[in-house]
């Protein structure tokens, strides 16, 4: 079972707690866990199968990676946020090799797969809830496919570097340009050419490892083009 | 309600029908109708809400559109085949611009939008295989970044000229530059020139509007590698 404040932090980001019932309410804290994760470990791949997971404290992203090593994020996990890929085995139907890797050290709440199956299975409220996760993720899904097929380069990264700002809560972002190409699909060269760009324009500025925001206007523009 | 052969066939496709009551699978053929679509006619698009629909006869395709005109498939419904995403008015956290249009003259049954949100509220077996219908649309969409971003470009069309002969059940199809490159997400001069490399290379042959496959397992090898 996990902990109080786990537990209030629960009943505040899922929704479908309060509908359930007494019992299956502290069947579900009872079959909870929390976990640990350092910076840039795998929670869940094709290979696992770790359950429901809830971010706790701490970054998440899910991503696919190609043979040679490319990768681009799908969407990125903040506290409270919830994540049913990572239960991909006792879903029906999801065949697709998604890596889900924490950003930075992380507490996660689990809800092990096979508890997972069993609530998806008899209770209506949660089954409620997966569906609209799901439905949020292939919106996410398309919106990715929509960007990087008809959106130039630009306009993807003027929204990256506003959104991580955003995330980090920081007009400056360590973050290095291979890191920003993992999250974008693409090459590093291709990053660096246009973070040079944006460079010169004045739009932020370079260091090792990260950049600064100068003209988060001019960016919102590129990115809102 | 539909006539009696498209009860028997969506008794054969919908594993939920059988699950429900007497009642409510009465009620479900009562609400579905029976429509004609001409070839190229949209179903569905932002605007409009369908309904969970399900291919009688003909055939399908969800694209996603930018906005100077180029295009890319997410997937194509043959025959007993559904879609949710028609009626995504109805679901939560579904946000996104597909449209629905035929690919062939077609014959749809449609269960129209609010029977089809009474259906998966109350009913939990139609939940189910919601969910599971989402899921395997998710797979495809992740499936279709993989490829767009990570596959060759040899690679994929060599997979479509195979994919479109088999749903055509002949090796002599008709269809122009243009729509395999709005299938692909990509500009026709680039269908053009790899469509010119294979039948140099002897695995097609080129007419006005269409292709013959010569060597199918060249292309299979491309398409596999």
């Amino acid at each position: 079972m996990i902990k109080q404040e786990c537990i209030d932090f629960l009943k505040s980001y899922l929704p479908f707690l309060k509908k359930m019932s007494f019992d299956d309410r502290q069947d579900f804290f009872n079959k909870a866990v929390l976990r640990n994760y350092a910076t840039g470990e795998i929670i869940s791949n094709n290979e696992t199968c770790s359950g429901m997971i809830i971010v706790f404290k701490g970054q998440v992203r899910a991503f696919i990676g190609s043979k040679n090593g490319k990768q681009i994020s799908i969407y990125r996990l903040l506290e409270g946020d919830v994540c049913v890929l990572s239960a991909s085995c006792v879903m029906n139907n999801l065949t697709f090799d998604v890596t889900i890797e924490t950003e930075k050290d992380s507490q996660i709440i689990v809800l092990p797969s096979e508890h997972f199956e069993r609530f998806v299975k008899n209770n209506t409220f949660i089954k409620d809830y997966v569906l609209a996760i799901m439905s949020q993720r292939l919106s996410d899904a398309l919106f990715l496919i929509e960007q990087t097929l008809f959106s130039s380069f630009d306009k993807r990264l003027a929204d990256f570097i506003l959104e991580q700002a955003n995330i980090d809560g920081a007009n400056v972002v360590k973050i290095t340009q291979d890191t920003i190409a993992n999250h974008l699909g693409t090459a590093r060269e291709v990053v660096t050419r246009m973070m040079n760009y944006f460079e010169n324009e004045g739009y932020i500025e370079l260091f090792r490892g990260g950049y600064k925001i100068i003209n988060d206007k001019a960016l919102a523009d590129i990115a809102n083009l």
